[in-house]
């Protein structure tokens, strides 16, 4: 079978890999995961016993966790046009970006998720606002410096880094954590991403529509069927 | 000049690279950054503008930051005993343990650190220590069963995700966040690790001391030193 990405719904930062995936145009399926009670089965936790998304069922049957790990292998199987060779400048640049957006970025956003998902609890859902709305405006700002007189996040085109941003940034807005057009570098790309065609499609398939897309997503199907193409 | 880890003190995550290195036995040499003094530098700013620890400076003057990025690149240099071939099962397996150790695992800290490094505060410190220690105990458990039945992080031999880990999961101990006996598997590779000369060797370097290590230290150098070889 074609390789399936387990994507979470709302706001999941599997989001950037729908529209790698996009972007790559090979056949791939989608398979979708309410959070956080989807992931809560003994049957998700055989996919990924760390019960996050996304993760990537490979047509070998390993299912890959982690972003940076999925963003890398759909990276490698078009190293012309979403990756770089590796041992090139650019490779190593793209795994550094991953990496920051992984770490510094996506983890910016954690006390406002936190905050956001405990129980009613003012004082205590104040600092934690706090600090994330400071920890967000620093990561922008990073981001912001990072592509001065650039128009990607990596070399002089797109990446796999461009369409992983594409997930995690909206998350400024949904949480109104800061104003991104105080960041000129960084708005300019996340308007640019904003109108991609991939982009417009992962939002449709989020919200349950039926989008057309590239003409490479090959359906939904569930991790009931997907149970016996899983290795051991 | 040789690949030059810059690694920070003290408890830097920079750690799992030098023993990296020892592993790789190809000469290299060390820069020594205070934290958080030295990286609040304009210098420092110029190798990496995130002034974060640890960074690569490659032999061709590109700056290299993020762990997981540097461990990618350490790995690249013996794909047959650090990493794996690209496109194996364990390259794979590889990137997505390095990603949860760069995600999951080291970000279960960020709150003891915050609690650590923050002015006095009893009763904000006693939330962060709290949330801190649970993030703490649930990646130990998680890393724990991953291990069930195998003698390390990925495939069947050491490989610089072990490495990252003897730099990370010393920080249990430092905060006292978990009694890492209660995770056999998990403890079973950290004794090892703990008694590993490349994890010896970078004990004593964090300690200031002159350790003999691999032979392939070539010994410290300066931010000064190394700005002219920095390429544009």
């Amino acid at each position: 079978m074609e390789p399936v990405l387990f994507y979470g719904v709302p706001q999941g930062c599997s989001f950037g890999s729908i529209v790698a995936l996009e972007w790559l145009g090979q056949p791939y399926r989608l398979a979708r995961i309410n959070m956080p009670e989807d992931m809560q089965s003994d049957l998700y936790a055989r996919f990924n016993p760390v019960r996050e998304t996304p993760v990537l069922l490979l047509e070998n049957g390993l299912s890959l966790s982690e972003s940076a790990a999925i963003l890398s292998n759909i990276a490698a199987r078009a190293p012309d046009r979403l990756g770089y060779p590796a041992g090139s400048v650019e490779h190593e640049r793209l795994n550094q970006m991953l990496a920051f957006l992984n770490t510094t970025f996506f983890a910016a956003f954690s006390p406002l998720w936190a905050a956001y998902e405990m129980a009613e609890n003012p004082p205590v859902q104040r600092v934690l606002r706090d600090q994330g709305r400071a920890l967000v405006a620093k990561a922008h700002a990073q981001l912001d410096a990072m592509l001065e007189g650039r128009d990607w996040l990596v070399g002089s085109r797109r990446s796999v880094a461009d369409a992983y941003l594409s997930g995690l940034a909206r998350w400024a807005q949904y949480h109104k954590a800061v104003d991104q057009a105080a960041y000129p570098n960084l708005s300019r790309l996340l308007r640019k991403l904003d109108s991609d065609p991939a982009v417009i499609f992962a939002r449709a398939i989020e919200a349950g529509e039926q989008p057309q897309g590239s003409g490479s997503f090959r359906g939904h199907v569930t991790l009931e069927e997907l149970l016996p193409k899983l290795a051991a």
